[in-house]
């Protein structure tokens, strides 16, 4: 039977009641099952997700996408080991704070709760379906998946063993349900179903992120887009800049907390630049120079060296290049970063506290860094064990969201007979 | 020179970065004339509001619209000292918590900082734009208010003040501006401005509420509807709930946190009710009872008795009217409340512990009470010295807002080269 998009939202709703009252000891029995199921299961797994490679390489996907599809026996070890660390993480859910007695008498406290109700859109890694949904179920949320058309049978498969693992921990099944329809208008369904859902996730390109912001009448995460600027100050120890600059436009260029554009104190810039050029033009590095900054290089005859256009400033380039701009205070710098930065990941290299503490303070970005890469923006290297996305907007959550940005709360008051007079 | 919409907003940014980082002596500072001024300066405040008051008087607005509007000398006594007191909590920003030291040495913390830009669009009553711009100027954020044509002079007049007091303490006058056209398609702009505006607070009925949260780009509060119920358990204290009944019914019947549904358990409906009855006639209150409630009563033929229509359960009446429904548990009281509730304010008048527990733990809304009236679902009441709102929503922040609900945080990571390597 297949159910619409409604039935679907009614179900999860439903189920989120029950999960809103479920121990920890069952939410982490069936994380148990579906961490030990999906590797007793993992032929039928590389079953279905075959079914999804031959689609895609029938429709000419490129090799970086199919290899994004692709689930064997060392990828589903992995899926299922991070579903023990989320089990093994202390749960959420029911935590008091802000306890007090009232003037009146009455004992008031803060309590977690699950936000009731999760909805993700996400693309092609078929991973994502288990990582969201022990994140989801850890947190006592029931969650609606949209996955990509491209990983729809291992998606099926997968959701197929959660449910399964549900079941045998006497937790509603519909926790977890997956769309199957490849129609795009179920998308447009979802951003209007603020009766069911409480919170949509989508985890994609900027499109899909500005399409959900624009449309959704659901509250929703803003992020996955970063223009992040790493500032050498006057003061910086410039191996150790070296270093971090290279490594955080270099060790993973394609995603959000890569670096974009290097903004260099003029004082150092001298010193500084010709060793930055030799450093990115041996990783192969296009570098779009502003007018200061290229006087010093150079244009040496090589293709890596260019200069800056007004656009390079505020680019996300998400590959092999950087914007350089030379500039002449700490001040200049913040001004530059919060103009053209998208509040991501942002670092200043000094050994100047004084420099460090005014960049700290006055940058607008989910995380800022001192003497430190701007790819270290994770959820994993937060400590907060795994993350749903990474949030540049700045309410309810911001930079990485980890099990606790899946909750809410509600107050609860204990009285005896309290009533209002004013 | 009168500034676009959009010019709002980009010298509501620009003053934002300032606030961001001024210090709460500034900030306390400027609260402090803004109370000082607002007495001060008295006769003009009225003057201008007698303006509204004509205008108001000329176009037929009833006298409940036109006590809204008034401003007298005992009003903007209690305005200033509305703003002492906001200025006498403690600073909300600069609050470090999660910190630790990371398995790469990384010194990590996460720190409160303003949201950045607050819109809140409102209507009739002038002492809001008090109200607000003092929580967000005490919470080191920017603001743009749209007020309610009504009140247009008395705002333009208040505006002025605040201006002249922010000008006094070095803070940007631009931290804090009214939108004077009555154009209503300034509202339309206002939604969509994600660039400029970090927040939008809609202050006013569920039209305007329903219809930010339907268009906005831009994070929103959803609040100040609710539909509220009190379930008498079979273990009640009956005199309680007698007056806590009556208090949450009839003490300020058109407030989001009145009590509107009734839910009687069956053993105790027989005692219960002819004493409810006697109570609520008395100070004139209509009664839709459903069938069971309704046999035990007697129609008596009594206007302020009447069969329960399905609409009556899950209506708001906002004013002296109540749905009463018998339930055989508390179980199906809990089923009854998620499903027509609202999740704002719940109640449970018991003695039984375990009754207490179960409802507490399964009510889905912003504030349960055990043995309480709902009205007391406030801001005040919960000690956060003021509100902006009460949010229904799960996401950012729930119940009362106070100070901490105009705060994001940023993280923060002091490293010492520490770069990625995974």
């Amino acid at each position: 039977m297949k159910l619409t998009t409604i039935e679907i939202g009614r179900a999860a709703k439903k189920a989120s009641r029950q999960l809103a009252t479920s121990n920890s000891e069952s939410i982490n029995k069936a994380l148990g099952y579906i961490a030990e199921s999906i590797v007793e299961r993992s032929d039928e797994i590389i079953g279905s997700n075959l079914l999804d490679i031959k689609l895609a390489k029938d429709a000419d996907l490129d090799d970086h996408m199919i290899d994004r599809l692709l689930l064997n026996k060392d990828r589903i070890e992995k899926m299922s080991q991070g579903v023990i660390n989320i089990s093994s993480l202390p749960s959420p859910i029911g935590i008091e704070s802000e306890s007090r007695v009232l003037e009146n008498g009455m004992l008031l406290s803060q309590r977690t709760v699950p936000l009731g109700v999760i909805g993700v859109i996400y693309e092609s890694r078929p991973n994502i379906t288990i990582d969201i949904s022990a994140l989801c179920l850890k947190s006592n949320n029931a969650v609606i998946l949209r996955g990509g058309k491209e990983s729809i049978n291992s998606n099926i498969c997968l959701e197929g063993i959660i449910r399964d693992s549900l079941k045998k921990s006497n937790l509603s099944k519909n926790s977890i349900q997956l769309i199957k329809s490849a129609d795009r208008k179920v998308i447009n369904e979802l951003l209007t179903m603020d009766d069911y859902i409480d919170f949509l996730i989508p985890r994609g390109g900027s499109e899909l992120v500005n399409k959900v912001a624009a449309e959704s009448r659901i509250p929703t995460v803003v992020g996955g887009i970063g223009v992040c600027h790493t500032y050498i100050d006057k003061a910086a120890d410039l191996k150790m800049a070296n270093s971090i600059v290279l490594n955080a436009k270099t060790q993973r260029p394609s995603v959000c907390n890569a670096l974009d554009t290097v903004l260099i104190h003029s004082l150092i810039a001298p010193e500084f630049l010709p060793v930055l050029y030799q450093n990115f033009t041996a990783k192969n590095v296009e570098m779009r120079c502003d007018t200061r900054s290229l006087s010093i290089i150079g244009e040496n005859n090589n293709d890596l060296v260019k200069k800056a256009s007004d656009e390079d400033f505020g680019t996300e380039f998400l590959s092999l290049t950087a914007a350089i701009r030379v500039v002449d205070s700490v001040e200049d710098a913040i001004e530059h970063i919060n103009t053209y930065g998208f509040g991501h990941s942002e670092a200043i290299i000094t050994e100047d506290q004084k420099s460090a503490d005014k960049f700290v303070n006055a940058i607008d970005a989910s995380a800022v860094f001192v003497n430190a890469s701007t790819r270290l923006n994770d959820g994993g290297v937060f400590g907060l064990g795994a993350e749903v996305a990474i949030s540049t907007g700045k309410t309810h959550a911001r930079g990485p969201m980890g099990l606790k940005s899946l909750t809410s709360y509600k107050w609860v008051a204990l009285g005896s007979g309290q009533i209002r007079s004013d």
